[in-house]
């Protein structure tokens, strides 16, 4: 069994990481580590967890944990790293936006598997992508493989207010949000650094834009996207590089169905649809942005690590409605 | 025209208010007292009002208005009472729970104007009362007033979000309440007293419990309740009772239509739907919380403090979708 | 008083222009014709208006009313004007995309009060906007107005599930729908027909296309539109030339807070905001779908083709939550 | 490995048992029998299996399969099992009300595993019960157990649409439903004959009523039930008791927590709090109406026939947001 850790236990990557891994045939959850409330039961706080698991919540770090997950914000994961030392065989996955720009000071590997499968499981350090950045990349990045981009993308996306972190805001509060609608950080959203470093790494010389707006739903969970961009060959051409893109891909998929979000909600797949409009493609991606967009994508990025099957613990039952 | 006042302009009821007297023909806003915002555009905290209205925040208080509503939190309009003295002249309607109930130290009318409305006619100071007690006691009170009540009443009311308040809270939080559905409060809630108060005016003999179960919905705006009793009369005796009652009614209304909550959202109605089954009677009672249910109650009690027809400026149209 | 007609009485946009035109100074209601259900009352299918009304929808058509609002099937209200003949003093409001391309054999106008006031004015027939060309129209037409359109425009717009209309199908169940999010009709809606001719009519030389991705959100009332095309001034210059544009409009407001849907929900309001990134002019446009996007405008036009206030009548309390 | 089939294959509990029947470690989805459309991929009517299954629905019943699960209307179980003979060896879990009430000419055993457990598992026919039914009983019987009932039960209960079924209907449009609540059957749902049956089976002689008024909430999955009757024993007798009868429970936990629906939604359980009020006691009950209210007791009624571990395959990753 392998023996794995969380490292911040109250927001909702964690609660769906515990989820998941208290399931998981080949894991034994050895530690949530909090600082805010060591020694109250889990299932206080992640309550569908009542009934299911006696774990508490603990004041300490076990360092000789074979995999650690990192759920603690953007920014506190690197701090956390520096003032925390782990036994050199423990595997790091991060879920935050700290390690996913490659840079010379630390040598965690983008853990997007429909990309970069085979780093991912020599890795030891794994940057989880962003939950906007895998719905997006998802959806463009097999013309970046072929070198077949050209032009802008247009691209457009609304995100679950679980996207948002358990701290309370406004945006967050149910008067506010219940049958409402916003977008927000248009052409800004931090996840659009990840995007482009992985359009450079597979097609260089792409230079264009990729325009994206994100937009806030009234829904909990999930993440719909659409992304547009001019191409001059026919639907066919195009279905055969998603379909080849993907041939091994465990939890992306390419139908021919209209897509609808909750299709994805409660599982840790990716469905793609690609329509031709003259000359614009037309790519609808959807994913789950807690489990395909963090937690289920962080454990599928664990099992390649240890040489698992891709699927283990993730063949998740949908809700659906 | 009535110059207005409004005593804490940030909240649920304070946003109706405005809304509505902003539209009152024979209102004219004054001010909108805010310690925390003067200064700042009322669009700018009740965003619906953008390009409506330039009016903003004040930090004054016109003392000679001729009539202020108070929209302070439970407790703060005592203390804000003996803080601030008024003009003689200057009629109050107090939002809070603080005067409901009837007592030595105090002259605040109880403004349910469906039976009290010959003393909130001459009052000065009236207590608005609260959203489940108006829903509940439009429910129930005919019986007492014909002082036929003796068996228990068993009550369950559902609430939308807004009945919390605008401060941020867990059980606000939009991912928690999307979905959702609890109980709290069982058999405890503070609006029972003022439900008591009335029915011992009506019916002094009456000494069986109202057991009430409120609950939250996952839904805005809106009260919905079910009360039910042993009644050995007939429906159609029933239905003679309550038509009586609310024969002068300017918003309440015995209907034979199945109910559905958004029958009343944003109008200033109540809605009662009467049913026998053996020797039960059950009322179904629907009120829009802020507006019967607070801020459209507050309105109708200063037309008939002022000798202006009750419906004035409240002739709402309903969003019902 | 006009004496007002409404022909198709149980749909969304024939059930707001009740609750309208029931509450407008200068109107009387005169018949609302239904053939599936005459001598019903109508509060019995718009069940908020129980208590308010005893009207009854009625089985005969008074062909001498001032005004007549045709609430049809797209498709219908042609041949419900081939097959009926109303005095030649009627004025027509049709709410179906049957007139609203210029043709020869007809001379409805096109009801767009922010471009077209003058036309309304001494216009006898009306072809009311659809939703969201209104709400798109008003994001981008000020461009045109002054010929500085150049560029692509793309547009992503979410509708409330009120634009489907009554009759009931898969993607309005409730089931379905709650908490799901999904795109349709890509590149393809039918209100682009209508959005091209406006632009052809203010900038004859712009050629270039109108992308659209209309989409289905979880929510009953509403549009929520951001649109983004190149453009080389400064937001300065923009915000001039959109507030000039909408200098006299009576619902149409250029402010500089974030929007969110529910700012407009209930009201006939649009609102639009302005932001440039980089050579990127972007405008978010929200409106009601049944209000500025159908009935509300449609009152707004009757009011302007009889001389009256534009705003009479709907000056509409939000509902906000 | 189980050979199970299923008859009516459209429906929410159908779609529900194929997602777990297919996870399941010990059965083979052996045909899901559809007369309407034969041939038809699952995963093109229950959406969320795109990419997980190529399984059919067939035209061909397997008489040989070891286990079948009716999923038909009410109504049709009795019809269909008249016109079709299954294997000597082939068990049953019927889904409708066709054969909850005991009766001389069936040998259907009621499948609620807490009460039942013994004759379930040497049980060939199962009456699978209700999803009101499950809620309320699972509240309700252990007091009846212990020959404890005197007074009357007030059992007020909200159910997600699915709850009505996939055909649409006015109550189920997503722009009736959507922020709405309203109450039905009050006094008079089917379901309270077969917690009558259970009643009388362990208490025979409580013969007070079970007044229940169930609701529609605006939501998709779930019940929540709130049920009061008066007991004069202590909050700790009553926990005593109820933690008794739920000691070998697979799927039924006492708790002290405060209850929220969506703590139950998408998994297999029923949590249950108890709570004293003067001479009241309350119990709030919550199941997923699908899951432990249908499909996932269903196939926790199989686990038991076949006397498999109880739980297997229903170790369900709630989706909690």
């Amino acid at each position: 069994m392998i023996e794995a850790g969380i490292i911040g236990g109250a927001g909702y990557t964690a609660g769906e990481l515990i989820r998941i891994l208290l399931r998981h045939p080949e894991v034994n959850l050895n530690f949530v580590y909090s600082t805010s409330q060591p020694g109250k039961p889990v299932a206080q706080v992640h309550q569908d967890l009542l009934g299911e698991t006696d774990l508490k919540f603990s004041g300490e770090i076990n360092k000789e944990a074979a995999v650690v997950f990192l759920c603690l914000g953007h920014g506190n994961s690197k701090k956390f790293l520096a003032e925390n030392q782990f036994s050199k065989d423990t595997k790091i996955v991060d879920l935050s936006t700290d390690f996913r720009m490659a840079a010379d000071d630390h040598s965690f590997v983008y853990g997007l598997p429909e990309f970069n499968k085979e780093k991912i499981s020599t890795a030891d350090y794994i940057a989880n992508p962003g939950c906007f950045a895998t719905a997006i990349s998802l959806a463009i990045l097999p013309l970046a493989k072929k070198k077949l981009l050209k032009d802008e993308w247009h691209v457009n996306a609304v995100t679950g207010a679980t996207g948002a972190g358990t701290s309370l805001s406004g945006t967050t509060h149910f008067t506010w949000r219940d049958n409402n609608f916003s977008a927000y950080k248009s052409f800004g959203h931090q996840h659009l650094n990840e995007i482009g470093q992985s359009l450079k790494m597979l097609q260089e010389d792409y230079s264009s834009a990729v325009n994206f707006i994100p937009n806030r739903g009234n829904f909990s969970r999930g993440i719909h996207a659409t992304a547009y961009t001019s191409f001059s060959g026919s639907l066919e051409d195009v279905q055969k590089i998603y379909n080849e893109a993907y041939e091994d891909a465990a939890f992306t998929f390419v139908v021919e169905e209209d897509l609808h979000l909750k299709q994805v909600v409660n599982t840790n797949k990716c469905l793609l649809k690609l329509e031709k409009f003259g000359d614009k493609l037309l790519v609808t991606s959807i994913i789950d942005n807690l489990l395909k967009g963090a937690s289920g994508q962080a454990v599928q990025n664990m099992n390649l690590m240890f040489g698992l099957d891709e699927k283990l613990g993730l063949d998740l039952k949908a809700s659906y409605f």
